[in-house]
This record gives structure tokens, sequence and C-alpha cells, in this order.
């Protein structure tokens, strides 16, 4: 740590991929005062030269050169920290992520927390959330299921199944398209009846304090398209859908929900303290379903800033509770790494 | 009224229930420039501490001592009013708001319109709102209908059906599970094929005028995630579907229809004029759906603010047509009040 | 060209229908400076009376009444300039827009590209766009298929077949209802699966450059509701969907899509500029489907502000990367009269 610390000592640039969130980590990065600069695939100069924010590129051929030695000599030099998101994370391995040596904002080391499904439901665990229940086998299926393959990428191949014979039906299906060898490659979770929602939080190691600075749910192709398509047009055209994120829509919730919402925020930090430290510094996110009853079931988390919170470049109602100007999650980011330096304190929201 | 003007004279605090969108308008007070008070029962006091611009806190074990001595005592020193909403009306009778003999922003006796099912009727015919048609007996049903519970709350039991066997089935379902005695505990409504739309309206007494501040639809659980669920297997899992609110969604209206928009709600303002002195004063909202022929279909109101509002803790696309600053409804609650004390005219606004 | 530029040298005022975003267009251009007139139908007047940025009316029968003398003269006494938008192109034929006198923003050729069906087909393919694919017959019918009405409006009449007898079968209903004569008056496109979005974009001629400014999607009645009617109820109830257009709803794109989304755009532009002198200035919109695969199908554009761009009086989550002020599109226009006015360039964004 006493090296992080050191490493970390000047920051004076905000860096990140390009994609992802990049736009608005960097342009709150501008408005808090720190020079910018994008690791930029080359494909993608063009997109990224139209925001006058971004000072600085590097161009690379692809994202993991960003661990390589002219990054780094180039990240040096600028006294930049990397600011991580789902693009680095789906990238780079948690191992290369790890051997990343400029200093990364936020836990790199629960980075791997996120991406291993046994260390996730682990930490999910550990911060008491509710999960979906496991189902043990296909003989057990009673109401609806979701049918997952183990280590499959986002969610292709996943399907709904409400008994035995529809489980077999689908797994067949997976069985001839090639993407499993047999069942044995599939496990099944109960489905959560409900409506999704993600729950965009700060955890702020310089003033202590948890934050919730705005909720969304995804649009999903075309799992989100269905619903206009009738119910006898569906059966008649057959089909199954797929959940492909394609952006994300704006939400609050009934502020009689918050309480818990901050309480599994906090659950979630002090757990991630015990299990991964330092913890959870930085921007995270629960992402579940409420139900009919008004509970929250947590399917994932990210350790780190989502894509929905590009929603609110200028802000979320959320935000606006907190802070008397357009508060984003990029800006709220390098706010707290321009808070931890006048502290003195970099290495609590360093890795 | 006298009585009513000489209570309210010199408010300079603004008190609500911690729940519902105390956050929005206690913020909006703040920045109208009143103290800030919260009635906030004893395990939520967690939550708004997290909120700088709450001044002082009553904490409570339940919320319907607000009416009682203490907070009594307590909100006249602070020379407070109390904006009700939401929570007020599901947490205390009519007969218990009515007898709240702190200053209560708007009209507290149009809150038993709000809350009685016959009494609304009355009130959205006299204001020639277009309503559901009710369907006389099981008999007399063709095409869809919705069947509700008398005396229910919220949407709990209701359910849909198209024809004498589907209206026969769930009423059998529900005396199955003990929620009605029998068929005649059922009332069923022609059920409105559209989309869902909230109208979020506030009247101000002091410029005799009306203002659309904002448009939202609300988010139910699980009702709003059946549509991801695809035909085949809804049908193959069964459930019917619950209609528990978990929050609220942007949206923005046509122009075209706004013209129909400001009409009903100066119609809705006359009405309540003439049923219940002395009106329709501050926010309100008309909810109900647009059909394929953009016809509106008024299914209930609130005659206090809602909780769609919290969208707009920043403004909405509304409000930024008529307020050059970020207006919420909280804020424009606060603002009245205000212009009310300079004219000398806090008798209109409160009751 | 010498004519237009010399038409238009001093604009003062700006100008537009009262329907579809005139709210949004005036506030945008008295923030930017200029004096604003409404075209409004004596209906209207009440509505918009209601908002303080609208200098002056012109009360009309009907809105044609535009192009006639009367509404010339006031409008060329104000130094005017008109913004078109929806309710234009809806209530007059492409004849009767080219003929307007008074300096129309934008290229008023292309409107009638944007009305004709084929000649929108050919600039969407000039554009290289991907567009769905049209099935020849009902014997080519394999998946699912949207069947349309030559000439017709809106999306009246317009249903979904996934075979032939699915296609036959509505067909029979609109002969029986009158709407068509036999299925020679129909057509049919692929359907393509996944979610919409509308593209919302601003090219400037006196920047040479393409701004995205929103992303939303459209509130549609009936369709967008019955995603909430449970499959077996709408088995049960029968019933086909309409398309019609009630509001919109915001979202954010994934960031990976925005580099195809500004190629998209410019690709419309020089296609525009290849077949329709002067091309594409000013506000346009893609209209289309994200599928599962993350690809982009166009169905429809606009070449003219589109009214989703209400969402965002105050700005977008993209508007709010490119401006430190709340920029909406009606504002954007106004800007850019404002700059071309400075430039002496206003032949450029002016027919």
């Amino acid at each position: 740590m006493a090296n992080t610390n050191n490493k970390a000592k000047k920051i004076t640039t905000i860096a990140t991929l390009g994609s992802h969130c990049a736009l608005q980590v960097l342009k709150g990065a501008k408005d808090e005062g720190f020079r910018t600069l994008l690791v930029c695939e080359k494909k993608r100069v063009g997109l990224y030269e139209r925001f006058g924010f971004i000072d600085d590129m590097i161009i690379v051929d692809k994202f993991s050169e960003v661990a390589g030695d002219r990054c780094k000599a180039a990240l040096k030099k600028k006294d930049a920290i990397i600011i991580p998101h789902g693009t680095l994370i789906s990238q780079m391995s948690s191992d290369e992520i790890e051997k990343i040596e400029t200093p990364v904002f936020g836990n790199k080391w629960i980075l791997r927390w996120e991406a291993d499904r046994e260390m996730k439901q682990k930490l999910m665990e550990e911060a008491g959330l509710r999960t979906p229940r496991p189902v043990q086998s296909k003989d057990k299926i009673s109401g609806l299921c979701i049918v997952k393959l183990h280590g499959a990428a986002g969610g292709r191949g996943y399907y709904l199944a409400w008994n035995r014979e529809s489980f077999e039906e689908g797994a067949k299906r997976l069985v001839q398209q090639g993407m499993i060898r047999g069942e044995q490659d599939l496990y099944i979770q109960e489905f959560i009846r409900g409506v999704p929602v993600y729950l965009q939080y700060f955890y702020s190691p310089v003033t202590k304090s948890l934050e919730l600075l705005g909720v969304d749910r995804r649009y999903e192709s075309d799992i989100d398209g269905i619903g206009r398509i009738p119910a006898k047009q569906q059966l008649g055209a057959g089909g199954e859908p797929s959940y492909t994120v394609v952006g994300n829509i704006p939400l609050v919730l009934r502020e009689s929900l918050l309480d818990e919402v901050y309480k599994m925020g906090e659950s979630f930090c002090r757990a991630a303290e015990r299990l991964v430290k330092p913890g959870m510094p930085g921007p995270f996110c629960l992402e579940g379903v409420y139900d009919s009853e008004g509970r929250f079931t947590t399917f994932e988390f990210s350790a780190r800033i989502v894509a929905g919170t590009n929603l609110y470049v200028d802000g979320s109602p959320y935000s606006g509770l907190l802070y008397d100007e357009p508060m984003s999650m990029g800006r709220r980011i390098a706010r707290e790494v321009k808070m931890a330096k006048r502290k003195n304190c970099l290495s609590s929201i360093v890795t």
C-alpha cells in the first residue's frame, strides 16, 4: 500500500478505455479540473475526436495494450489514474488487470470477484443479499425457471422453462446448436417474477459514506421488444428471446424502498471489506428484480461504474438530492480523486 | 377560514412525513428558503440523516402521531405547514386527517374524496372526465374487463376476464384464497386498451393558473415484467399478475394532446371548487390510459402530490417551459407558500 | 440560391406551427435571443397563451394558411424563418410546402423524400442503411412479417403474420372492414425482432459537423400496453394492436454503438447531398430497431425535427457532452441561425 500510495501521489490526469462510459468519465474529470486521456482503439478515434473534453489519446490496436510498456510509460508521464469499467473487464483477464502497474481507481482485486461466478455468489451471500434459489435438478422444477450455461458469456443460450419437458426441449435445442454437450452443462435457477432494477452506488472512503446516485433499467434486445408482439403472433412465429444490452432507461424508486437500498449497499461494502481488501471504494451496482411484495432479489453486481450511469451525465434525481451541481458518476469519481489528493489519502482509493 | 388564516400566518418551516416524496418536498422547500422538518419513523432516521437539507426531525413510532399533542406543539413552535402526500393518506383515516390542527397545505377535505371510491367517481364525473364503463353483470362481459374487489387496497386480487367463464374462474380462485366470500364482492369494469399515463398538475390559487409540471408512468411489479416473459412460457407456467408500484418512468406526451390535458385539469379544478371548498389548490394528478384514438380515460385521481414527481427533482421537460430554474413539484409547493405569504393570502392555500 | 440568401438575410424572428414541438422550438429560440412567433389554430390559442416565451401569434383556421398571403406578409414583416416539423408535413402536401415563400429552416425539398415511400426507400439505400427485407409474396413468408397497406397513413391496418394462413386471415379482416379491396393492396416486410430506437441528429452546415443530440423510443397505444396483458388474457380476448404515438420515453445507448450511430448519420447526410441539394442541414432522425446482434435496421427517417426531442427541453445526456448549457434541439436550431447570420452564410441553412 505504501507503494500504491507512492505511485499515485500526484495524479493530474484521469484516463480510461474508449468505450462503455468513457465519455461520461472524462467529461466529469474535465469538470473537476483534471486533464483527460483516452486509451482508444484505432477504429474509434473518429468518434472520440468529436468531444472537446478529451485532452489526449493513446491509440492502440487492442485494449489489453493498456498494461503494456508503451501505455504504462505514457500514463506515468501524465501522472494518470485509470478508471476501470466494463470494457476493461471484458477485454482483459483478472490476472492481466491485477498486473496493471498504472494506478487504478477503486479496488482492482474485487474485479475478479465480479468476473468469477462462484466468487460473485460468495460475496453476495456474505453481504446477506437475497439471491435466486438454485434448482437442484430438472425434476425439482416447479414454477418458472431460468436455465443458464456454465461459463457462458452474457445471456447467450439462456432459456425459460417451467417443467421437466420444457427444460429438456430447451437443452435439446442447445445441443443441436452445438452450444452445449448435454444437460450437464446447464444449471437451473428460479425465475423471479418482477421488474428489473439497477442500483447505482458510490462509496467514498474519503467521507466514509455511501451515496445512491441513480437508478435505471436496461433496454435489452429482443426481450424488451417481445412485449410488443401479441401473444398470438408470438406463438405462431416461435423463436427464443435474447438479452443483448442495447441501452438504458431512467427510473426512480418508491421512496419507501430507499432505506433497504441503502442497507443493501452498506452490507455489500462491509462484506467486500471482509473478503477482499480494501473493500468497495468508488462506484458499484446491484442488479436485480423487485417482486410483487416489493422485495429485491440480486442477480449480479458490478464492482465498478456501470453503463446505466450514462443516463445521468447531467445528474440524476438522486444526485440532485445530494449535490447542488450536476453530479454524474464520472464526475463523482473525479471529485473523489480530488478530495483524496487534498486530504493526502490517495492510497484509500487507488490500487 | 378566518381561523385557518390566523393559524397559518407566519409559516417559516415546511414539514412532511418521512416517506413517498419527502426528499423532494424538503429539498424544494430548502431551495425556496424555508426551514425543513421531517416527521420520521424511528426505523428510517438512518436514511433521512443522509440528506443535508433536512433541518429538524420529529421522531415517531407511527405516522398517525403527527396529529397528536407532541407533534402539534413541536410543529406550532416551528411555525410549520404540513405537506400531505400518499403516506399520510394510507396511514391515517380521512377523519383523522381532517382533525389535524397544524396547517395543512392544500385542501385537506378533498383527501376524503380521493380515499372513498364513490366520492372519487362522483368528482371525476362532475369534472366531465371519461371514466371506464362499469359492466353490470358477468353476463354482460364482452371484450376484456378488469374485475375488482369492493374496498380492496391497491390492486390486490384484481384480475382480467374476457367472458363469463374467465370471470367465474377468477372468482373461484379468490374464494379459495379467502379473499372474497363470493361473486357479490366483485365488480366489473371495461378494460381500456392503451398505455398508462400520469399527469402531474399544480393549480395556483395565488396566480389563478394551472400548470402541467410533468408526465410519467408507473413501474409496477410484476405486471411490467411479464412482457419480458414470452407467451409460450407465460402459458406454460401460469400465474396471475400483480400491480405493486415499484417506481416511475419519465415520459413526454405528443404536443397535440396538451390542449386536452390542460382542459381536463381545469375541469377537475372547477369541479372540485363546486363539490369541496376551497377546491383543488396545489398539486394533483390524473391517472389513466391513452387509447389508440388518442383519447384519455381517467381511472383515478390523486388530490395531492404524487410519487411520480420524484423523477423531476431537477425539473421536468414541462417545468422547463414554465420556469428558468429547476422546478420540482416540491419546490413549486414551497414557492406557492412563499408567494401566498408575500401576498398575505395564505388562507387560500392552507386548510 | 442568391434569391434564398437574399430573402433570409436579416432573420430576427423564429416562427413555427402550433403543435408537435412548437414549445421546445420557440423556448429555444427565445433562449438564443430571437423574437418568437407562433402560427396557431384558433382552438389552441388558450394552450399557447400559457407560455411566456411566445412573443406573437398569427391565428389561423387551418395550418395550410401559413403559405397564404396574410401569413406571408406578417412573417415577412417580422423577418421570420419557419421551422418545419411533423405537423407541417401532415397538414400540407409536398407541393404546397415547396411553394412557401417565407424562408424555411433546413432543406424543404427533402421533405418530399420523407413523405413519399419510394423516394424514402431510395434515400435510405443511397445512404447504405440496413432496411427491412421485402417479402415478395405470401408464399415466401417465413418467420414473423409485418403487412402494410400501400399509401396508408400512420400504422393503420398494419398487422403481423407468420405464414400464408395468418396473412390471408388478416387480409380478409381488412377487406371486411373496407380498408382494402384485396391482397393486392398489401405489401409484406420481414419483421425485425428487437427494440425500437430513435436517433436524434443535427447536422450543421456552419461548423460542418454532425451532432447526436438525443435518443428516445416512442410510447405507442396500444402496442406498448399489450405487454401488460398476460398471454392467456390476450388470447382469450383477441383484438389487433395499434400503433398510435402518444409520447416518448428517454433512452441512452451503449457507448460501443455510438461509432456506428455517427457513421449512419454521416452516410445519410452525404446521400442527401447527392440526391437532394443542399442535403440535410439541421435536425433529422433515423428510426429503427436494434436486434439481438446489436445491429440497427432503419425503418424510416424524418428529415426535420422529431417530437422525441421534446424529452430534452433542458438538454439530453448527449447534448450534455457537447454543450455546457442546456441545449435542446429547438435551441440548437436557433443557435445555428444565429451562427449563420454572424458568418453571413444563411443561404446554407435556409430554403
